[in-house]
């Protein structure tokens, strides 16, 4: 489909990066965020302030649109339902999203269908934990609501307790983890599948975001090919239409666990915009219209930074050391409209390319050094 | 300079893709078109529909804005003086748009700064061709207002001058080519300048429009740094902020001539999306932001065809074969938002990346087959 009316739920970055691709396919594009000064505001065709979990907004929101997608899994799934019973295209379908957005149902999928992943046990409230002492370390993660580090607390041993959920989470053992590394894949409404090249992610030991990524990943032979089986088989199972990103651990033992999914485009996946043939966001258009997919090929080895809002500082953001950065050879910025800066705020990411694998390590440090998000 | 507010003149498909590259500078964009419906309407943070030949208009239009900037020639530039004149940043400068925008000062240019051109001479009238039928064969070229094909004749003999302008133009010898190319440039108010690998464009016989591009072209030892150089002499002379593109001639004789100028990004530099470090919209951004220029590096072949309204259809445009193509390894559309197609009407474009350059020219063939755009 072109010229297609796409509504995406949430107005983030996500959703802006989307929205520059589905330029190219001539979409008019309705956005709904509950922030009036979202990243998507002033560059969609119409914005819509609102509560993404209420009923009626989304499905009043959803209406007049060809085609219903999400750039953040918490939203209201019922009323996708019933856009969905309406006959719009509603991808990814509401109950794959339902699956996804509670990492209890999540880890419960990957039970139910072979999927490697560590073990877990679901647990109500945080007294919960006192029965699954021998079962630490471990990490606990709140069922709903939790991302970018927020609602995942590292319990060790009994001393840790208290900083467990008292609402209902799961509770996953602790594993040894040598890499971790992503797999973003596509299915579109006839079944194809494309998988993109794996890319590895080291997340910032203090805030456990994301704090660079390198593609393509370096793996021990016949890893790669099984980290794209694995995703291949959860989209499948899943029968999802769209762009999913599949985490997963390479454990020191050289076995591969899925963490989590997203079923939308990813952090893991910005630097496909100038790194490889089809961007993430194209291959989610493609997915959700019902076009042949593009190429994920690997066009050069790339890196992405994100730009988080240093600690101690809160105000109208300011970037020093940005001319060093941007006269970087291979580095391109994407910043996301966001004025004020927080500690750890996603403010935006800088891609490097480079054919050399050695060079673009060296360029990542001395960006990472140089570039930083104050007020 | 980051979160700008920049205003361009002209709402089409350049200043589209500039809009798209301009998100990731967090810029707040104004667009100026007459054409209500134009690619940009709904996609900058505010579109004002007007006359670009208007002084009052333009000066309005451009008073709000810290940079003003263009993607069409035709525009008033005494407006842009005043601006210019109470501080803005107006990039291309006025002076520089007023040089290229009528094609005898852009002639006369390349006379007075040593730019190797084709020999010329200026006519007032029709009447003035018959004082150089010893020039004949020659292209007539209107001095205003012709770009695309129109505005240009062929006058191969005394019986062709009945297809001369009857207004300022220039009478431009024929020379034999070997190859169109194109240079896009850019200079920065600090004086740097950033030159990309030269491309080769292939034009199409009947209508004298872009038929596809090639990047990077092919040329004998010491010709693409010498059109490099030509073109680096011309933006240093100009003293002009922003990307030139600038066309040249390679003769059988296997001299270098330059045939055009254009001051903003061009038809000639889309490829650069995806297959340069950095594309040509980044980089005028750079240049009238006065940040640092981007890599221009090549990071794999690429080719580029215009998707042109197929003769004989007038109406609301539909794509065939749109799924052959789109699933061609390393195909990317770009649609440019036009409602209705006639023909040659400029509605989009492929951009094609191979690393093997027989498979891309293969490809080329296939895509170009393929894909038409009909009513």
């Amino acid at each position: 489909m072109l010229s297609p009316k796409i509504a995406i739920l949430g107005g983030g970055q996500l959703g802006q990066m989307l929205i520059q691709s589905a330029i190219d396919f001539n979409a008019t594009i309705f956005v709904l965020d509950p922030d009036a000064d979202a990243p998507c505001k002033d560059i969609s065709h119409q914005f819509m302030v609102g509560d993404l979990t209420d009923y009626n907004t989304v499905y009043n929101f959803g209406k007049e649109a060809d085609v219903i997608t999400i750039e953040i899994e918490n939203v209201n799934t019922q009323a996708l339902d019933q856009l969905q019973k309406e006959g719009k295209k509603v991808f990814p379908q509401p109950n794959v999203i339902r699956t996804i957005q509670d990492k209890r149902t999540q880890k419960q999928f990957f039970a139910d269908h072979n999927v490697p992943t560590s073990e877990f046990v679901l647990t109500e409230s945080r007294a919960d934990l006192d029965k699954h002492i021998g079962f630490l370390p471990a990490v606990h993660k709140l069922g709903r609501a939790g991302y970018d580090g927020r609602g995942i607390a590292k319990i060790n041993s009994t001393e840790d307790i208290s900083k467990g959920f008292d609402q209902p989470s799961v509770l996953e053992k602790l594993v040894d983890i040598e890499k971790e590394i992503s797999v973003l894949i596509a299915r579109n409404e006839k079944g194809a599948v494309s998988v993109f090249p794996v890319v590895e992610m080291v997340f910032h030991p203090a805030n456990n975001m994301l704090d660079y990524l390198i593609s393509p990943v370096v793996l021990p032979a016949g890893i790669e090919r099984l980290a794209q089986e694995i995703a291949t088989n959860i989209i499948e199972k899943l029968e999802m239409v769209g762009l999913l990103a599949v985490e997963m651990f390479l454990t020191t033992s050289g076995n591969l666990l899925v963490n989590e999914l997203a079923p939308r485009p990813h952090n893991s996946g910005h630097h496909t915009i100038k790194a490889n043939a089809t961007s993430q966001y194209e291959q989610h258009l493609r997915a959700i219209l019902g076009l042949p997919f593009g190429s994920t090929a690997t066009i050069i080895p790339s890196a992405m930074i994100n730009l988080l809002g240093e600690p101690g500082y809160n105000g109208i953001a300011r970037f020093t050391g940005l001319d060093d950065a941007l006269q970087t050879e291979g580095v391109n910025i994407h910043l996301y409209g966001k004025k004020f800066t927080k500690p750890h705020r996603k403010m935006g990411h800088i891609t490097i390319v480079d054919t050399d694998r050695s060079q673009l390590l060296e360029k990542l440090r001395f960006v990472k050094g140089q570039l930083k998000v104050v007020a």
